[in-house]
């Protein structure tokens, strides 16, 4: 039970450690008949892969997506779908002291509290690099609520306190800079802090936030498999994640009922809408029908040259002094890693949901299966 | 698939509405030998029990939980414990206008939107209620850590804005203020802002923080089950909560890698100790060894009696008074459904983690059975 | 992780023993929407109480059932339906040396081994009276399916060797005789055998068949949750099954190819129908439009008041002699056992495919949740 | 949610199809510590391998597996093993009319209507070749059981109604007769049968029995996860099983309680044991350190070269003629398959069984993670 299993309907299993042979996910649940190739899942490997910019880390991979099962005549046929990126870059004179020495910040002491030793090259199962199995299966997930008129999209909202303003707001800027940052002058400023930062050999944070429209009414579980506590464990889950707040978060802590509550009103074609969205689009749990809106803190990135105190495997102290080049901030590669674990999340949800009203189960009973072919 | 359960090897499924016989919970996974008695669960749900001070609504309910099954002669026999407690002040004639409006900030509309119809009296389950069934288990799960040494405490950290602060801050003080806050200067301060909002009619929200010590280094499953992913969503998944963190939280997005990173240093004793915790105990998703700290936002009550602008389930625009009183915040009984959250998922975890190693296994194996009875 | 739980979205935990304050069980999942009172109930658990025969144990319980919540003005409302039988007929002098011997073919042995210590009042938790959580969720299970149009209906095909015969076949003689046996010339022959056995103090076993009509091709999921493979487990979950067959079973095993293979051909209204049903129902672990067929082996009572050698917990050889009435045969009562199990099964394999095609999602997701009130 | 995942704590998701790129499992929850390399596998999926002999397909794959993940150094590290087999023997030329037509006895029926269209190639992923993963997996779970001193070994019982007798019973014959047939006797005319059959294109099926030995008291969950519950349902899933027993099985119903209850009596060293076995090992669905033996009834393959009658997608009917070789047996590549199913079962039980009780949970949770390697 070592978890890494996500979902429960739409539920996929990682595997792979950043020097073994390579990464990738089992995806079992996803329904069938969507069409998928591996192009729709590249694109969104693409995003996280390193080497975009001069601020990511400089390792040489490919991460060339392989389907292997599940998808025949370019649809899902309801089978496991199994995905995988071989590792190419495995550079084994980079593991240095690391292999006997606790970094800071990283998961090196803690894997071996846990299981009396670790696969030390590169991090291993703990690396970044293990987000490319969310990411492949977040794509097909994206592919599937696309098809159902659902849109999730996320974005740098700051870095090292620089953030984004309303005023300033564009999605076409996000593609303009490498910072995935909405808004020209935040974006200019954080690179610049960045730059600095560089020179320091120091790192920085940052906030990512997700938006999700299209998203009817009634999608979430009550109790514990609310749409927010799922969608918090499923972007906690992503490594470096210290925060997570969903529509007016913390500062919902700080204001009064009658300002936060959102009022209900009638729409222009009779449907019942919010007139504000303090909630962030959920209400006990299930979706509202208005966007779902919520953001993730991250730690500036563990990695970084300056020399550190910390004990080696012995119990002795000592300094370490990470080589190479590390990602001053991963912000920005994280961004899509965020939107593939909301994706995976709303999907299972949405499928769970299906038998929650015996109304809907009958049509679906009805049916006669054959003749009415896909 | 409605998501009233929460756990994997220690698994609870909750049940019950505001206005029905009762609410209640089964747990399944209890290990056998544990010394459990009512009292034992009842001085937790004592601590969330309405009518506690003038700051709660004055329902009169005793809450008095029974243990239906799963103890012989004191102590737990590894079988399910049900646990119930009987509603016994069900005044129908609160319900009013709610059966047929919806209350802004509620789930209302959702639960309409899911289901079809819902059990309006008082909120059917989605009221403050729901809870009592995860504080009875979570009484249980805080008896097993203790045994195993290891102790949750929440408190009260801010209501309104107003926060304790650290020099002032008391254990002590905690139970001599009926905000749970562990700052009697902060606790005035927030008691006459809750005087004037009760006047106005209005409502705030606050911070819960919580605080588990004694949990040794190795606890939680890499990947999408960590420990602060599963904390997170526990936490999401109680009413009102809009916000979560852990350790330093957001302002760890403000930080920097020099600064954040907690230096591994040798304690007095020969241990591997952080001379800091910005972390909040958790490294890699794995408990670290040091203290694991954590905050949730609550929004402020929605239920105000204030008139509010809504609509009704004909989708006609209308003005809801909600008559009645309520509770101008229900932080300070938040703070006992935090800790049981955070109960329940560290023990589940703890009995999660027990087959992470093959050396352990071999001792329970050869174990032989009889003979050694508990 | 004791094993209480049974189903993936349709899920219930079950809980209570023999002798304690009560049996339950909470069923999670269930869709809304499905009228159901108590004596939808009832009337199974009548089904399974004893004294119903001169062949049952002669204890006086009422097994009144009490629905605690998720069920309002008559409909389900999709949270979770806690079902609740308190005990009433808890005569303590019965324990007598149980609470020190091991019992032969029970469980005090195993349940001393697992958990260090056990509740002995008559078997605790390992007690027939556990079935009446299943049966109540059962009764549920089978309404909804009922809606749906299908019908599951389990009899006695055996006791103690003599089987009914398909030329005697009668579902309405099943009601005549209280073994459930649809043939009135087998019921006779075996409520003989039945009576020489309670003069010798002995006990039989038996077979329990099910037939399952109206469920349509497509249910059951492949690999590991086949619907075979799911009954299977849900059957042999059942005290004292010692066999279970699909089809023609074990008769399989000596067939060949060309006589055990079911041609497909065309029905009258132009259906796929199959020509023979050797499968049982089921191909690929889907069902396949003709009946689900299935048998389940029971062995005899394990209590009999024959002096028995044993062992007690000090690891001393001893002579046990079980005082008191006890059914010289559980066929019967478990009949309703193994319906409740197998509506269970298909109640959940049925929710978990709605989510098996793209083109089943579009339309509802597509659908305005409100105005279409059920 | 399509049942592609198999366990609760030492979970197994598996994929892959006849004809696509390969077929693969990843294992979740393995214990760090464990001695594993791929020769540890690649004997289990040998044994399962075509080509065998003159009675099984002669399609040429060498199964090859590799390890891509969770094993260091030679040691499992507690992360997802990832295994896979490329496929190299794919044939496309094969499909024929199965494209459009019906197989008697196969799933293409239940598949297309379940999912609305089918990877038709070799029957896809409902194809035999879907036990690799379960294999592969299984070798790594039978590797762990034997560290814990327990073994499982499964053999052909019967087939055809040929079953071999205790007298002639012979591990070492197992290993001479292709068949895995522990009786010389048996075995040879078992193959005379299989030859006749092959000349009149027809098959047979058979049984395969299995055997446990090692595996102390204690193991197994109460009510729904009994030992033989989930053993049952690991072994149903195989594709082609129809019958399932546990000890005396079907025997069992025709017994009196005075025979088929086992005495339990004390050793020579001082244990508890077991005078007889009929309950085949388990008692409560705990297992009672006696081997626990089960048996699976196979139908005989549905892939015979004899003409059939049957139906084709548009519902037209018409006859079907399956060119080229396909085995006239499957008994002896399934043996293979039972003891890995069984592997994988009993090894989640040991782990689930873990957290049974608080005195085990101690040590455990007192242990100094560090110091103590493996």
């Amino acid at each position: 039970m070592s978890g890494s299993v996500f979902g429960k309907c739409f539920q996929v299993m990682t595997w792979g450690e950043s020097h073994g042979k390579g990464i990738g996910v089992v995806l079992d649940g996803c329904p069938a008949g969507l069409a998928v190739d591996e192009e729709d899942i590249q694109c969104f490997l693409n995003r996280r892969k390193p080497g975009q910019s001069r601020f990511t880390t400089q390792r040489k991979e490919e991460d060339r997506v392989e389907i292997l099962s599940g998808v025949f005549e370019g649809r899902t046929t309801g089978c496991p779908i199994a995905l995988e990126v071989r590792n190419t870059d495995q550079r084994s004179k980079d593991y240095g002291n690391i292999k006997e020495v606790y970094r800071p910040g990283h998961a090196d002491y803690t894997l071996d509290a846990k299981y009396g030793f670790r696969d030390y090259r590169g991090g291993g199962r703990s690396s970044g690099r293990e987000t490319i199995g969310r990411v492949a299966a977040g794509a097909i997930a994206a592919k599937l609520l696309q098809e159902l008129g659902i849109e999730v999209r996320a974005y740098t909202k700051a870095i090292g306190g620089i953030s984004i303003t309303s005023e300033n707001f564009s999605w076409n800027e996000m593609e303009n800079n490498r910072l995935y940052m909405p808004d020209a002058v935040a974006a200019k400023a954080a690179e610049s802090l960045l730059d600095s930062m560089m020179e320091e050999t120091d790192s920085l944070g940052g906030v990512v936030e997700c938006v999700i429209t299209g998203l009817p009414a009634g999608v979430g579980e009550p109790v514990f498999d609310k749409l927010d506590a799922n969608l918090a464990k499923a972007v906690f889950s992503i490594g470096a994640v210290k925060g997570f707040e969903i529509g007016d978060g913390f500062m919902a802590a700080e204001s009064r009922g009658s300002l936060n509550n959102d009022s209900f009103c009638v729409g222009e074609h009779g449907e019942i809408e919010k007139a504000t969205n303090h909630a962030g689009g959920i209400l006990g749990g299930i979706s509202d029908g208005s966007a779902v809106v919520f953001r993730a803190a991250f730690k500036p990135t563990p990695s970084i040259a300056l020399a550190q105190k910390t004990v080696n495997q012995k119990g002795e102290e000592t300094v370490l002094e990470i080589k190479g080049r590390h990602d001053p901030v991963i912000v920005p590669r994280a961004v899509v890693v965020v939107e593939a674990m909301a994706a995976l999340t709303v999907a299972d949800l949405v499928i769970q949901g299906m038998g929650s009203r015996v109304d809907k189960l009958k049509p679906w009973m009805a049916v006669k299966h054959l003749g009415e072919k896909i």
